[in-house]
């Protein structure tokens, strides 16, 4: 499937009514009001007690007032462009489209040939590759799994080396410390190959901060935001509000509680930086209630999603929700929590999706398999976005066909099909649609298996996309340069 | 889950704007009025032809006029009752509700201790009892295997034996002769307990009859249909349109095909028995171009189905549709397309929801695993009709639970919480949410393997609902009686 940034065209469903939204709206404020956020971070209480916020004296408390939060969300671009190293590579966020995003920051990788493992850079390697051969998926997010044999220190240093090298997608960093932050920034800006003026005049790469919920922002995810707002560069604030743990038990207190923790920060980086690109974040989920375990991909899951769609359309923001699921191997109970993800960021309106392909275990594993899976979904999912399958000009009428063909033959030679023949339907890679006697001669191959080997196929044949050599070495003797002087610290 | 017939609260999903309504609309009158349709029944023929349509002399073509056919098809009721021998198990088609239906008639059946064979009467009847203990499945459709071990001369007498006695749900009759037909009804009169009078004065079971696309109505189907007309028995119209094969290779060609082919048979049974309650079905997908095989729960599957939605309501009838797949194991592509067959359903206002648990290979194969999964999305579907899951009353919006738990606490033991915590979120009974150590102590059980343990469990402690002893003596008379004179001739 070619390269594209997929437009939504169906209208979203809104489970609200306006009073619905209204409530929820006024819930929010009065979160804001009267119990207020916790900004674990002296700089961002700063700015927002200069902007006329009342810090409660002491505490890292700060109640905001409605009318302020409506002003500064206000100033946020309904719509932005990020454009990476490739600005073919170039996404919208907003205006209706959809982009997809791999799996970020699982721990724990899995493949059928070598079970569940501890990550590496190996994997690392291999699922950054994926995410780059596969068009469907859009943005380079965070780290497919995390590569605990590299140390936390400079981790960051080798990872973006390996994601701005094996691919051309947009990149993301962790706001993890200042120093991550600011390297990050500047291997994106080397592998640009522009100066730093041009480079930060438009959005390159993007970080996604989560609340501690309830109710507080933490020092790291604060000063990176802030970091990024400063310089132009986009910040997705994703509350993790799971209801009946960090959030209420029901889902529009948990969604309140979502839209003030985002709205929150996404005020304050408007003080920091008037206009800068915002998106809000949904990970409003529920957990069993027998094992307070997460759970996702749930009827409760999909209304959450869509009534944030309904409250961020509201407040004119971009949205990024996820493809999530709790099931611990890529079998059917994977893929039904993930087509009630998918299908309910599709129906909510979802400009971004975090965690597209891949995800395992609530997040806790990135598997090779599920990412494949995943991918043959999202690619159905943007077969679907496209008119021409609903096209009623009077060629697709076929008034004329059914006419000729008439009642005593079939399509398989009309003219009509034999014209429309190779790009009528959508082409799967990875359904089998034989059957049984020739699936079964073919030695029964079920899914995770035919993903095995398509990830393989990939994997042997992949080619990194064209990089100049000297910017390749530039980048090389930055991070060479930072390891030398120690990294990052890892007390955060 | 309790019973219930589930209310769909959503606004469908309408991909054509009024002008492509309309363009369908138009061209589906062209068809039936330029090209006409083959009904291969003499006095269905007659039935029209004295309506005033147009006969071919000499051949079975009828042209229908558009004011002709949309005079009849408004005498249609849209919504109308079904109720079985338990009058508690009544069902609803219409008025936004949505009813799900077992798999119906594949000839082969499979499970993971047996695997896939020739179906049989005991899989019939343990696929029965499962269609008996999913509250979530409302009607017994067709038979959900085909048991291949009873002579086809007799084998509807055995089947609505156990259908009657192991279930107390709505029934079907398949359109396959006058003899069938006639002694399906009255069994399913005697399961009643009512006089003939008072049983034909509402409707009771139903029939489904699927056109000989292309623009073909067949003998036997037609004379099923009619005869339930005539004794206000419902009738469902189902075209079997695969764009490419027996349809235009557009999915809007398709549909125009389809639609006409419904609403000439409709159009029919109105003239038989004016206000006949009757229901659109739909089966319009895609084929394989390489191989012509049919696939199912495809992107164009989706956007057939909804467009199909908003031509029911264009002609105010209630809509059936399928829950269908092409994968050949209860695995990842069965449930992805098996999610999309539902969702699309959900979208398009679907009121009945054929095979929506236990079908594989496209249709060749019911799957006891297959069925247990598919009802584990389905009650997932009922959940997510709850209005409680966007209720936004204050109690919902939480904003007093929120400032109570503070932003130094969790919610788990908070008031609020634990005065839900039982009905707060959907139990799922085969989704497993451990994390992996959990779950792989346990055995790392994945969802066909989990499911096998499901409907052993079910099978093991089933017991059929109470039926008066007279009844079912009565019914065992009737079955011997039919046997004794040969049942239904098998040159159909």
């Amino acid at each position: 499937m070619p390269w594209r940034i997929p437009l939504n065209p169906d209208r979203p469903t809104e489970p609200l009514p306006p009073e619905g939204v209204a409530a929820i709206h006024d819930a929010a404020m009065r979160v804001l009001e009267e119990t207020g956020i916790e900004f674990l971070n002296e700089e961002a209480r700063d700015y927002l007690r200069s902007a006329g916020c009342a810090v409660r004296p002491g505490t890292a408390n700060v109640r905001l007032d409605r009318g302020f939060v409506m002003a500064e969300v206000a100033k946020a671009p309904r719509r932005f462009d990020i454009t990476p190293r490739n600005p073919a590579r170039k996404v919208t966020m907003g205006g209706g489209h959809m982009c997809f995003v791999n799996v970020s920051s699982p721990p724990n990788v899995m493949d059928l040939d070598r079970g569940r493992r501890v990550g590496d850079i190996d994997a690392f390697r291999d699922l950054i590759r994926l995410t780059q051969y596969f068009n469907c998926i859009h943005v380079a997010g965070g780290y497919p799994v995390e590569p605990l044999d590299i140390h936390a220190s400079v981790r960051h240093l080798d990872c973006l080396y390996e994601k701005l090298t094996l691919t051309d997608k947009v990149v993301h960093a962790y706001s993890l410390g200042p120093e991550r932050v600011e390297d990050v920034i500047e291997m994106a800006r080397i592998a640009s190959g522009l100066e730093r003026e041009e480079f930060e005049s438009q959005p390159r790469l993007f970080t996604n901060i989560n609340s501690s919920s309830p109710l507080k922002h933490d020092w790291p995810m604060l000063d990176g935001a802030m970091r990024f707002a400063r310089r132009g560069q986009p910040v997705i604030v994703t509350p993790f509000t799971l209801a009946g743990a960090m959030a209420p038990v029901t889902m529009a207190g948990a969604v309140v509680q979502s839209i003030a923790e985002a709205l929150a920060a996404i005020a304050l980086l408007q003080v920091v930086r008037p206009g800068a690109p915002c998106m809000i974040g949904t990970f409003t989920s529920n957990v069993d209630m027998k094992s307070g375990a997460p759970a996702f991909g749930t009827p409760e899951y999909m209304r959450a999603t869509q009534m944030t769609g309904q409250m961020a359309r509201f407040y004119g923001l971009p949205l990024r929700a996820s493809n999530a699921c709790a099931s611990n191997a890529p079998d059917g109970q994977a893929m039904w929590e993930s087509a009630n993800s998918l299908w309910s960021a599709v129906q909510s309106g979802v400009n971004l999706v975090y965690h597209a392909a891949g995800w395992l275990e609530g997040g806790l594993i990135a598997s090779y398999e599920k990412f494949v899976m995943d991918c043959e979904l999202i690619q159905q999912i943007e077969r679907y976005f496209e008119p021409v399958l609903t096209d009623t000009t009077p060629d697709s009428l076929a008034v004329e066909a059914i006419a000729e063909v008439g009642p005593y033959s079939h399509f398989f030679g009309a003219d009509h099909t034999q014209s429309r023949f190779t790009s009528a339907f959508y082409a799967p890679f990875l359904s089998d649609w034989r059957n049984y006697e020739a699936w079964s001669e073919a030695g029964s191959i079920a899914t995770p298996e035919r993903a095995n080997r398509v990830w393989k196929a990939i994997l042997a044949e992949f080619e990194p996309p064209p990089m100049d050599e000297a910017i390749r070495d530039e980048l090389g003797a930055f991070v060479a340069r930072r390891k030398r002087e120690g990294g990052a610290p890892t007390d955060y």
